[in-house]
């Protein structure tokens, strides 16, 4: 059996996306099979055309689908064909079948649609292992979320909100920011025009944990914003150049610079993961939770796509359309 | 009652420490006038006399001391004049007298002499304090101290060793190595001549807790030879230039970058640290933890002290001894 599937063909832009004839993957003992009916797109699937194709992970993208259980692996009991499902995935997602390991695919609430329901798998696993497992959270402290109109950004305003937890967040246009606000975060900074730190100084707020995007852009700010023993949680690399942070800025606050990635993360750690996002998260998903969809586009503009996720005008997520 | 204290006259080299007759201060109600017989010199102390005086601390430095008990305030009911202590002080150690929080105050066990328990209070709230509280260390896991030689280098490794974690170390000659490996540390690098990353990668060790005095110095080679997961603490700010790491190294191993600064932390929490000292430090002093002294001078001889310590050609603890 194939399917058409989108291929990284070599490093490069956005053309390098190209559409194949690839065989349907067969599902092992824990794996499901999903039809997918919508992929989303994130800026990890940019860098990893960008760098293009390698021996140790699938040259077809996309960390997270929404579709509907086809076939499941022998140990697979709970979930029958037709079953509606969202599952973060390792790669594969943007094609009309993906592999999911059973752990890691959740059940689309009554209350949203295969389409809302392809806005959460890689958000909702980012957004709780960084500030739940890496940054340690505890109740009542306040965060800082950078991007705060990304798919993670609309994500993590609506989770810490509904948790109790007071939320900063910046964004890069005043439209942005108040969408950002509308979402529940207190305050919302226009990083190209404000100097969040300092007004965050003089209106005597300071960020536990804050959430960065930014590959190091804002560090002397965001040591400056954060609060004693906060914790600074970077999601992405960025261009490679080093981090550049004062030491003495570190030792005085104790403060704690980390990050993580999602993708390679063992499947024990993605498991309890999965675990917490079932009984913590998912009963507040269509209520404190709302999906935000900025575009769609059909499986076959998977390029165009990326070009929009590129510019970064995006207000919430980027979805690809599969047809079965 | 007037006494003699060492003064930091000015900014500048080891020739601003001058000696100066200064009242005795008076015990507040929660205070221990100690009449200090050892006096511990610390990197710390070069710092604030290379940067001078300034309005919010004492301009006689000094941070740990040995001596006995001189006088109580109205709290302190658990400690009679005579009683042979030591102590963390904040400032005020090369004098005569010297003002302590009773909470930090330690007894002196029966089988060190006052002159030993003064290498003590500074290197083991610091070094406790890194590893079990900042660093949060698990039983099991790994450290790796660099200048394993220093006054903090020697408590560390004896004391890590002694509750059961492999340590590895790094000191800047073979001579300070092999006293290192003396202590009990398994590995000992010379960073001058060693890659200790490669060697340990080569080796197949990996540090769960990095205790780094460098300022900096070390950071690409730290993150090389890290756990997934470790922590890089930093005890010292260097020269003042920024740290530079490699974001991508952070997340790909969860790594943290953190560090303290003991003299401004809250009190409540040295008394938390002092308490864990009772309890599971002291009975270990003068059994597996044995104080390691390089050299002593007359309190008069406070500059030269700090020559000796900047040289950094010292293995262990530099003390001054203070008559009454």
């Amino acid at each position: 059996m194939h399917q058409e599937a989108i291929v990284i063909s070599r490093a490069g832009g956005p053309e390098v996306l190209v559409s194949e004839n690839r065989p349907v993957p067969a599902p092992g003992p824990d794996d499901v099979l999903i039809q997918v009916s919508w992929a989303g797109v994130n800026r990890h699937d940019c860098g990893q055309r960008s760098r293009g194709p390698n021996d140790h992970e699938s040259d077809v993208p996309g960390l997270e689908v929404a579709g509907r259980v086809h076939a499941v692996g022998a140990n697979v009991r709970d979930l029958a064909p037709g079953t509606p499902v969202c599952a973060l995935v390792d790669g594969g997602g943007y094609a009309q079948y993906a592999l999911a390991h059973r752990a890691l695919v959740l059940p689309v609430p009554d209350s949203l649609t295969l389409e809302q329901a392809a806005c959460l798998p890689e958000a909702a696993f980012t957004v709780w292992y960084n500030f739940f497992s890496v940054a340690a959270m505890q109740p009542g402290e306040t965060a800082l979320i950078h991007g705060g109109t990304s798919g993670i950004g609309v994500f993590a305003i609506q989770l810490l909100r509904a948790l109790g937890h007071p939320v900063y967040a910046t964004s890069g246009s005043d439209e942005k920011s108040a969408f950002a606000q509308s979402l529940g975060a207190s305050r919302v900074f226009n990083y190209r025009t404000e100097a969040f730190a300092e007004i965050m100084a003089r209106e005597g707020l300071a960020a536990d944990v804050v959430l960065d995007m930014s590959g190091g852009r804002h560090t002397e700010q965001n040591l400056a914003a954060l609060a004693y023993g906060g914790r600074i949680v970077h999601l992405s690399g960025g261009s490679g150049a080093p981090l550049q942070a004062s030491l003495r800025a570190i030792m005085q606050k104790e403060a704690r610079i980390t990050g993580s990635m999602m993708r390679p993360l063992p499947l024990d750690r993605k498991m309890r993961v999965a675990e917490a996002l079932r009984t913590r998260v998912w009963p507040l998903l269509g209520k404190e939770i709302r999906p935000v969809i900025q575009r769609t586009y059909p499986l076959s503009q998977a390029a165009q796509a990326h070009r929009d996720m590129e510019t970064g005008d995006h207000i919430g997520k980027l979805l690809l359309e599969v047809r079965a």
